[in-house]
């Protein structure tokens, strides 16, 4: 069933947890203007370790909070859902356009690139769904990708070891192989990565362009709103509603950590 | 509703993951001859960030799924369950008994501190809770109990990194404080833990005795089912029959790794 949109209505975003705020972050720099909701299901984080059946599953109760806000699009800013469960969202959305942190991240890294080599870094199984390559070379054939899965990076970055000795360790140990493949662009595959981008990139090596994955969808975003006239005209900047589906306080607290913001409300919603 | 035991019923465990298979080795290692029905709720793992009332529902369903198989006694051989929502297991068990981790190993503890200055380490959730500090308390109101959460342990644990320089240098950050508090004994308030036993042995110091919860809870169960007659008195030793809600392929090999054994039938359960 599809709902009417208009340019008022709000953009809806949705993650397994809290990564899916640099998204919500790149969407206000670029577009202060647009009104969000944005659902982490926070019950059932992390998604990364999981199956696609299971996978597929959550993005089908995700999706179906959202869209009793009448959203005028959706932002996918789970990679982990945007591999494998991506159909099941555009599906329920109908009409409402999709758009998959993944696809807009794979589309900059074949911009970038000069040499026709990409990293990917993401949590297993977007690693394991190969759907970056898949992406990247619908693209572009000739460039090849190299993957490697980074499953500490995730509970590293929300423990707060953004600049810890081990954080380093372990980035050098996960990073080691792909830097020497020759790779000139560097797609950080999982919205939680941008946290520890300092590390990532003085590990890898300067001369690699990273890919933030947020930056691309914010980009997109904007284009297609432009494009279908749906852009908000309201001048008034607004606060997030915020859903999620476990420990709204805790959520509250890494938001304001993360967005530099005020304590913000937090909606408990069932899963 | 109780259905009818005798000895030769299963005996059920259940955790949030692989972490309680801990608990499997230790009772087939004290009782050889015993059926086991283990569950693993890897759909949702873990358990340890999440709030009471989402662990209290998981727990509900969890215990429903090993009942159908009518055992002769529970363990849960999830710390974060033993410290939330073991009332809500005994409930659904009606006059079928439950042992919990926590339990037994805050009572072993307790037998061998010498000192009265006993610590713990566990996730978020059974930190927070302070039920090893209150089970400690209510055997003996002298003891001095410091905690310590340390959530990098499971997913290190979980990734490998037995030995990693990493996990030392985590392992120092999170230990120093509570080695600084003159405890001379330590629980590992988390069934993942043993598997970083010698990284924490080295961390603490070797005067520390370290209380493994799922050698205590082997040794109460085999003193419950002595005292109640119900020791499968079968000589021939019995492979486990395990359930998980997610990834069974991947929860095999685990299990092989594991308990050093051969590549195990898993079974898919919904939860």
């Amino acid at each position: 069933m599809n709902h009417k949109v208009t340019s008022e209505s709000p953009i809806g975003i949705f993650d397994s947890g809290i990564g899916g705020l640099t998204v919500v972050k790149a969407i206000q720099a670029a577009l202060p203007s647009e009104r969000i909701i944005y659902f982490g299901d926070t019950a059932r984080v992390p998604y990364g370790p999981k199956s696609q059946i299971t996978i597929r599953k959550y993005a089908s109760d995700d999706i179906a909070i959202l869209m009793r806000y009448q959203p005028k699009m959706i932002i996918v800013a789970c990679n982990t859902v945007s591999a494998l469960a991506l159909d099941v969202v555009e599906k329920a959305c109908g009409n409402i356009p999709v758009i998959g942190v993944l696809k807009a991240g794979a589309e900059l890294a074949v911009q970038a690139t000069k040499n026709n080599r990409i990293g990917v870094i993401g949590t297993q199984a977007t690693v394991c769904s190969n759907a970056y390559a898949c992406a990247i070379n619908q693209l572009n054939p000739e460039i090849q990708v190299v993957s490697k899965a980074c499953p500490l990076f995730v509970p590293l970055a929300e423990e707060g070891f953004i600049d810890h000795a081990a954080t380093k360790l372990i980035a050098r140990e996960y990073l080691s192989e792909i830097r020497d493949q020759g790779i000139d662009t560097l797609v950080l595959g999982c919205t939680h990565y941008p946290i520890l981008r300092k590390v990532i990139e003085e590990t890898i090596g300067h001369g690699i362009r990273i890919i933030d994955s947020a930056e691309a969808v914010a980009f997109r975003t904007k284009k297609l709103l432009t494009e279908s006239e749906l852009l908000n005209s309201n001048l008034k900047s607004c606060i997030p509603h915020l859903l999620v589906s476990d420990l709204p306080q805790k959520f509250s607290l890494l938001y304001q950590l993360f967005m530099s913001s005020e304590l913000p409300d937090v909606e408990l919603v069932e899963v």
